[in-house]
């Protein structure tokens, strides 16, 4: 039994809770809600979230962060990446010495491009080995129903990804483990963005052979960015690269996929996000990944497609016939 | 514009036959049935497996498979894997002595355990620089619809690959090329496994994670046969095997889908079988390709799960569980 806090109570914070409590670890939830943490810790769910779902008795909850931190032997981030920093900064002195600090997030934080665990590492001043990244085929929503998946735990300290990886597992959540940190967040960034251009296809009305060759392309584009900042190509076609990619891309909840489809359907970027309520991860992010590669010279067809359409008034149409009708050459 | 020869007039080898033609080039396509040879020539229409679609005037086809391959620059092959070698056999004679011969098909003999190529190779007697494979995200009846797409020509000579690729290049069709003709068809092969596998997920009712967990996971197992047999890991993060394997998953047509979607419900196999009229080609091939893996001691959890559940009396939720319910590892 580890002592485990997962700060952040959305559907994958409190997911992630629940995956932890079925390992057979107590856990504490961090939520800025008091109606929230009254529901947790009194009614075993939270309503908000994962309606429906029945939470383990090992899990209570806080809006006191000073005291969900203190005696953390583990401690699970999954806050929107862009107040990650706002956030978390005033409590490095309530992080314990020796807890493992977890991130479940995929952003790139706006104008310093840094990666979550760099962001973490920085605010709380961590040691690389005591900052892991956790990522896969995680849809929450399948994970509460116990529906079997895997995962990858990363961590620079092979031990610590081990370590991590034992705490969380069940039989229904399968871990496993790698050292490359960098990899495993570069491919969740990045797919955000290639979801993005799956969904602008799928507006088009295109199908799966589309569909198909924008993931591979684009998780090459991933991959070709990932191995000139660091990470291992292997990475990305991996569970927290292409099956991550693949789950993400499958499913009709996603935010990325749902704004790129109402683009492709002919909406303009305004328009689409009043539609969709919110920014996806994927239009946030996609400028500073361009820029990534171009910093490093990595050539992005899809990528570049993406920031040309939401943001350089180039059209669908345009896009694809930019894609597509283009001379034969090696694969890479 | 080149002179190509469509041997087989199926979904894809019609569908092929049309993009050669709208690449520029005069097609002849050949058929063991007169009324499909007058339906393509005079009708310009395949009705039997292409429904709806206009064929190009450059496309013509006979009975006569001496007279199609007259002349030919270019011949491709598209018949079901298991009767190319009864077919062909007997034309070695007819093949023109500098036609590049293109295989579309993705089995491996049974008994011989050979891959497409090889036996193309064997009865026509033909060196590696004439045989080309093409294989990718290539849902033939998108195609037709000149639906966005990618795909692969392999030779093991590259100069070969590129006027292959060259060849069949439209605004559609992008091409790209590699040597890796071994490394395309064995992704190609193991693909219908991990859709079959993915198919008995589905119909236990388990969503996006579990599919994209077992497809990740299964081209894991692809590449580290390929590897052991000559291929490059690189080739199934590619369009024949990440892109191909999408493609098919994605796709509710595909018989290995729909197979292991009745196995996955409770059917038996020779119950499955019944019910879709066939037998589907990762049903045929699951055993020979496993075999392969363990001729080179590479371990495969996933077809070797699919053979047990197929042929070893192995329950479904056993299947699962010895899938999912194991100690953390390193992911490779």
């Amino acid at each position: 039994m580890v002592r485990c806090t997962v700060v952040g109570s959305g559907s994958w914070g409190t997911t992630f809770a629940q995956v932890l409590a079925d390992a057979g670890n107590e856990v504490v939830v961090w939520t800025a809600r008091e109606a929230t943490a009254r529901s947790i810790t009194d009614d075993h769910a939270n309503p908000t979230y994962l309606p429906g779902i029945a939470l383990s008795d090992a899990i209570s909850a806080t809006t006191d962060l000073t005291a969900a931190l203190a005696g953390a032997e583990v401690v699970v981030v999954a806050l929107p990446s862009q107040i990650v920093r706002e956030v978390l900064a005033p409590y490095a002195a309530a992080v314990p010495g020796d807890a493992v600090v977890v991130s479940l997030m995929k952003g790139v934080e706006l104008g310093t491009d840094e990666r979550m665990s760099q962001v973490l590492g920085e605010i709380w001043d961590l040691p690389t080995e005591r900052i892991a990244v956790v990522s896969g085929p995680n849809l929450a929503g399948e994970i509460a129903l116990q529906q079997p998946t895997t995962t990858v735990v990363a961590c620079e300290d092979e031990d610590v990804a081990l370590r991590i990886a034992r705490t969380c597992a069940t039989p229904y959540f399968r871990t496993f483990t790698t050292t490359d940190v960098i990899g495993v967040e570069i491919g969740g960034a990045v797919k955000n963005v290639i979801a993005l251009a799956v969904g602008i296809a799928q507006g088009l009305g295109y199908g799966d052979n589309t569909m198909a060759s924008i993931m591979t392309r684009g998780l090459s584009e991933a991959a070709r960015i990932g191995a000139a900042v660091g990470a291992q190509p292997a990475t990305f076609a991996g569970l927290a690269g292409m099956g991550d990619l693949i789950a993400t891309c499958s499913s009709p909840l996603s935010r990325n996929h749902r704004l790129g489809s109402l683009l492709g359907q002919g909406r303009s970027l305004e328009e689409a996000v009043v539609e969709i309520g919110s920014t996806a991860e994927g239009a946030k992010s996609c400028r500073s990944i361009l820029d990534l590669a171009h910093q490093h010279g990595v050539k992005t067809s899809i990528i570049a497609a993406v920031v040309a359409v939401l943001y350089e008034g180039m059209t669908v149409p345009e896009m694809v016939a930019r894609l597509v009708d283009r001379p034969p050459r090696p694969e890479d």
